[in-house]
């Protein structure tokens, strides 16, 4: 079996897209990145920074703005994107996803707004003042098959879990128990599950694949994702990464939720914040 | 002389645009919003955010994201504006500003991506567990007439603070005296001079209004901004804002900035981050 290397892995498998002119891209959402029949935001938008990486002449996102309007389905779609500006360091970039409805009509799911640049060409300075988070070591900390049960409570419910070693820092996991803490935070390790090496577009993916805030301060149901604006600040090394996720500002019907990053070189490779709706149900699991 | 209010001030006259069609706005940039001679972020922000108001069938921003590509100058703008997609409870549209070179051509300046919603419809649940800035009261904070030696370094270098009433915390006011804290923090109260009320737009501008926390790191120069992504959470209070920044991520020769507003209920009313670029000089101001 071939040795699993970006580039070479189920992540870039399913995130490709083949250029069939200039600023046009086929890709095929896979069903294997799902949570129960929705598509994971965070694969949507390494796809459209697949895509974004090939038609800007800079190869790395460095600040990646998505709206989410319609829910994507497993399937053929086509990547629009338009150049908007480059200069000598940086370039501006729009995408824009769309799938057919059987009658042909064009449904556009997600809309980005993007700047590259090249990771490589940072400077070595580093005056980072936060601090990784505290998470336990990796095998304090819990994965799907921790869970109660042993199994997912819907069968084929967690096709992403497939694709992903994540692991939870237990104080951010009593919503699995029937406790959540009440506090909008959610930790762990993070790691794709054949293996593959985290680089600057599976970082896309990273912010937006934990379980919600939202299910530890004790809300049940969706979170559906407005806008996630993700900003990639270094190249991350091999190896696990940690992921730690706060939500501080739950009113009126939404919340943001500030993720970020850090790569076992212990540097914050990736910061990023969403807007969402907060579930309809208020209702609490205890 | 007319009493100053929310549609009917400096800001709302300097903001104003003019449809000419759809989508097609005209604007005037004005020199009172400068610093030295750059036209500032958070009123071309404004700006566009007037023109998308008058677009989408949904009248407050609640995300907008702004890339800044090229320097705007005082004088004739263009906004082009596009609906994305319409919903019932949101909307999302794009904004494009130009101006334009002796020969007529066009140069863009800013690229928008926002979704739009109306502030008024927000459930009333409050579950906000971030508090607001440990500022000092009003009368104990530091304003520009406080400023060594009275006299802004560059005559008409500070257009924009003839337009706003900012008192810093004396805290992250060090850079002012020589004596930067080392501390990646900006915190203030924040008005505007004539009096008006702040209100969705007037956070737009608030968001990008206080001095550079790049200044109490100790370092010097122009912070330009790349990205600036803003979630508007609900409408202000009237009266004075708290205004809270920092910086966590001075790497690579970036750094960002997370700013939040606190309105005069205690409420989280705006919260943003930028992208922009550190100073190219490194050097302390001590």
């Amino acid at each position: 079996m071939a040795q699993v290397t970006i580039g070479n892995s189920e992540f870039d498998r399913d995130t490709a897209v083949v250029r069939r002119a200039p600023g046009h891209y086929e890709a095929d959402l896979s069903a294997g990145w799902t949570i129960i029949h929705a598509v994971n935001g965070g694969y949507l938008l390494a796809l459209m920074g697949r895509a974004l990486g090939d038609a800007l002449p800079h190869p790395d996102p460095f600040s990646v703005t998505a709206h989410y309007l319609t829910a994507s389905v497993p399937g053929p779609a086509v990547i629009r994107t338009e150049v908007v500006r480059t200069g000598r360091t940086m370039s501006t970039g729009t995408a824009t996803l769309v799938q057919f409805e059987e009658d042909g009509s064009e449904v556009e799911r997600l809309r980005v707004l993007a700047a590259y640049g090249d990771l490589d060409t940072l400077t070595d300075d580093v005056r980072t003042t936060a601090k990784p988070p505290a998470i336990p070591p990796y095998e304090h900390c819990l994965g799907t098959e921790n869970a109660p049960g042993g199994q997912p409570a819907v069968p084929g419910s967690t096709a992403i879990a497939d694709r992903l070693t994540i692991r939870l820092d237990p104080a951010t996991c009593g919503w699995a128990v029937g406790a959540p803490s009440g506090n909008g935070e959610m930790r762990g390790w993070f790691g794709l599950a054949d293996g593959r090496d985290p680089d600057p577009l599976s970082l896309l993916l990273t912010v937006d694949a934990l379980p919600p805030t939202a299910f530890e301060i004790g809300l049940t149901g969706w979170v559906p994702t407005v806008e996630l604006t993700t900003h990639i600040r270094r190249r991350p090394a091999p190896g696990p990464l940690r992921v730690a996720i706060t939500t501080r500002n739950l009113a009126g019907g939404f919340l943001e939720e500030d993720a970020e990053v850090w790569d076992s070189a212990d540097r914050l490779v990736a910061q990023s914040r969403q807007l969402a709706r907060a579930p309809r149900s208020a209702s609490t699991l205890a």
